[in-house]
């Protein structure tokens, strides 16, 4: 147990989950190493894994508050890449699984003991990042009134998480103690003694999006669309096929539709099962 | 110049110089992002980046002396994956690199001031790395009879290179201060801007694979196929012609013919450019 609280131990896992996460190939919809989109490069999201490291060790060394930790991961990625916003969801997820050192409870203690602090901070990184969210008419994460209102009421970014829970899969995950990123950490293990490292996290990653409608995909084109993606997801996941994983990918990317939240669930598990010395 | 003696900034430059290095594609006869080698694959590649973090960041803040540094740093790689020798050419450039702050004279000092305990630490570095080096007379990698005689003549690391000097790459930019890391990094800037960061990479790489014989394609097998091997690279770089990379990557794969020296020149020269703000 001692040696899984290592500080350089824990950042490495962060970050070779990144790695792994975006390599994995292919993706059905995502940025990977055959394929990039025109505004984001495979190696915009290996430069932005590198710029985090400093910050995943001072989150595993429990230096700074969250909110301030995702701000702080957000301005550094921004520092060595131009491809926009490559991992706002997984520094949300990240960052506290750091600060519990892998283990389930005190990740959810972690994001149980936010502040109003922290949802500052983290709506400035939210900005900075350029986030693309579903607009709401409660604390929109790009309305400046939000500001005033999280100081005036003093409200926690668990609290503010717990609104918008009950459709985003990475506030899901906060208020109820990462039940997601725990089982599908257990799930990959499985895919990857299977399948093999590669295609393991390729089958886990569809696993995840045929189980709910990715956040993303809903926002930018709705929850029919989020729908029809993760139900053909879940054909797939019935035996690996790779020419037809190949087509599904290349119709999602024809169309735009990358499920990004399914991406940062997946580089949670990947970081749990390094943890774990499962994969 | 400050902010360029960063030790987090140095640190990550080389790391992403070692994640750049092998995720550029088609790079002819080496893994890369789009194929592994049975026993070594892309992704351990990938972990051996991530292992060497820390040593890296020791390395920047002067820390320790080179050869204990590359011991460490062969030992941290191959903790971290199973895919045997990944970075051990590439840690003997960019440790003195990173001590001399990207600097080229500060970086020949560095290898200049050398004692016999870094010869030591060197050998017992190759020796756990299982690398793959030509036998010679003099003071073989692999021979035990070597570190007698290193301590009974208190021979350093650098005078040791200035012996293997005229027939391997490494040595050879050890005892001249690095002449090819360098102004391949001036040639990868242009490179870079004009065919973009994945190709330019790829560019750079076979001029230098066409400059002089890989080190390592000559031990395997032989000096003529390395010259054969050079020879063709040169026609590559009169114009990108991507079909043409393509078949002789795949030709090389077939043969098994893995310019591994080369590669690890491309690496310095993108960890100079990087520390630079070129690319």
């Amino acid at each position: 147990m001692r040696e899984r609280r290592d500080p350089d131990r824990l950042a490495q896992a962060g970050q070779l989950a990144m790695l792994l996460e975006v390599s994995a190939s292919p993706k059905p919809g995502n940025v990977d190493r055959c394929h990039d989109y025109p505004d984001t490069r495979y190696e915009d999201f290996l430069a932005s894994s590198v710029a985090v490291y400093p910050v995943l060790m001072r989150a595993a060394s429990s230096r700074a508050r969250i909110g301030r930790l995702i701000f702080e991961a957000v301005s550094a990625s921004k520092t060595w890449h131009k491809g926009g916003n490559t991992h706002f969801g997984a520094f949300t997820l990240l960052i506290p699984l750091i600060i519990g050192g892998g283990e389930q409870k005190a990740a959810h203690d972690a994001v149980k003991s936010t502040g109003w602090e922290d949802a500052i901070e983290f709506y400035r990184a939210a900005q900075i990042a350029g986030v693309r969210v579903k607009p709401v008419e409660d604390l929109d994460l790009t309305d400046p009134e939000s500001f005033d209102r999280i100081k005036r009421e003093r409200l926690s970014l668990y609290e503010i998480f717990s609104i918008s829970a009950s459709y985003d899969l990475i506030s899901n995950e906060w208020v109820n103690g990462f039940p997601r990123s725990f089982r599908y950490a257990e799930i990959l293990r499985d895919d990857v003694r299977r399948l093999g490292l590669n295609d393991g996290i390729v089958m886990t990653f569809l696993r995840i999006l045929s189980e709910s409608p990715d956040t993303f995909v809903a926002m930018k084109f709705g929850a029919d669309v989020a729908r029809e993606v993760s139900e053909r997801a879940r054909v797939l996941t019935r035996d690996f096929d790779l020419d037809k994983i190949k087509s599904f990918d290349e119709e999602l990317i024809e169309r735009r539709i990358n499920p990004g939240s399914s991406a940062d669930i997946i580089i949670a598990s990947l970081f749990i099962a390094l943890v774990r010395g499962w994969i």
